[in-house]
């Protein structure tokens, strides 16, 4: 299999290790192209069931140590899916709005909490960190396989196919507390980047919101706020 | 300055980053034993609030390249602290209580978290990822500088020194969902390590609690999961 190192513009991104690369054989069968295992990969069960899914699935594997080279610097990564980029589009309900996301890791955790709190929808607001880095797909720890992430090229064009939910945006100085904010359904919650937060105009839409913290920190990490919000969401679902 | 790489041996550890050298400047200035900047350093208003700091504590600041060479990986940082690590003692109040956590940036992110929560003290249940670890500094943004970690080597050397907090244990069988249950002042948030979680003794152990969340996924992110579990703990408080 010919493999070269995770590029943007590439149709394929890499799913690295057996819990991500099991999410995908499992809920994203058709797009996965192929399973590279590394020869010393001593999972057996593991190793049975990826194969199981792959022959009946007619999905190519193969045992080569040099894609590992390319793809992973972590050394507890023994199988890679090769998988076809799934565009995806959104669809009425709950939705998490991301506006310019930076980070990899952060975007693949938010996606994680997401999944976890039943949250399938993710709007992405460009420019930002690409959803089908390798990294942000680890990260996920596979709900890259599930939830849906649709890109936009401003908030106006996600507020345009969307203009009837319900607007939280998340700022530091959100008018309502998080905890005293009643959320409803057909939600969008929204965070702004992890360095200089939304915009100042989002204080014009919807209901702001913040949680609150001391000011021994300027603000919480962006994954944890996005899973708090979540979280408090969803909180009388459950 | 001699800088080598970092060692969990040694009786020093560095902050990277302005941010991060800043609340140590400001929180622990004298355990600051020295600044380095980068020759490219180019924020004159950072630089000149450090080099002022410094001189009224009598802290050295050297201007040199190489230690960023040994120390960072990250482009953008330009500063560097070299800190005396502190050995703290945690106090009677509210707790978290990491078992077995094992990624550095893990236990930075939820020292944050901590700090913004205002539940100052961290008792951490060896073995354990080194809280000096200057990925755990940098993930904290600064938070280690003024939280309180504390190493035990086991959960009942931590529960003989606090006998009457209240012991909320995080179990994804937990027999209490998360916002059905009263957490009591004087808690101990107790959560385990990333991959295995809390061993099933913690389930005798206080009242568990669980975060309820779809099948989709096996678990919270660790940092995600004590987040949420402080957020709800201070809720009232705000």
């Amino acid at each position: 299999m010919k493999i070269t190192r995770y590029r943007k513009e590439d149709d394929i991104t890499y799913a690295l290790g057996a819990t991500v690369v099991m999410e995908y054989l499992l809920h994203d069968t058709e797009n996965v192209k192929g399973i590279i295992i590394h020869p010393d990969f001593r999972a057996e069960d593991t190793k049975e069931r990826i194969t199981s899914i792959c022959t009946e699935n007619k999905i190519p594997m193969v045992t080569e140590e040099k894609p590992f080279n390319i793809l992973s610097q972590k050394e507890n990564c023994f199988v890679i899916a090769v998988v076809a980029k799934r565009q995806a589009t959104i669809t009425d309900g709950n939705h998490i709005v991301l506006v310019n996301p930076s980070n990899a890791g952060n975007l693949g955790t938010i996606m994680r909490s997401a999944l976890g709190f039943g949250i399938e929808n993710i709007a992405v607001i460009t420019p930002a960190v690409d959803p089908f880095d390798p990294k942000t797909v680890r990260a996920s720890m596979g709900a890259a396989a599930r939830v849906r992430v649709e890109l936009f090229e401003s908030f106006d064009d996600y507020r345009r196919r969307f203009p009837n939910n319900n607007f939280y945006p998340f700022m530091l100085d959100g008018s309502s507390k998080m905890q005293h904010t009643p959320i409803e359904e057909n939600f969008s919650l929204i965070l702004g980047n992890e360095a200089t937060g939304l915009p100042r105009e989002f204080s014009e839409i919807g209901q702001p919101i913040r949680i609150e913290h001391t000011h021994n920190i300027d603000s919480l990490n962006l994954p944890i706020a996005a899973s708090i919000a979540m979280y408090e969401a969803t909180r009388n679902n459950w």
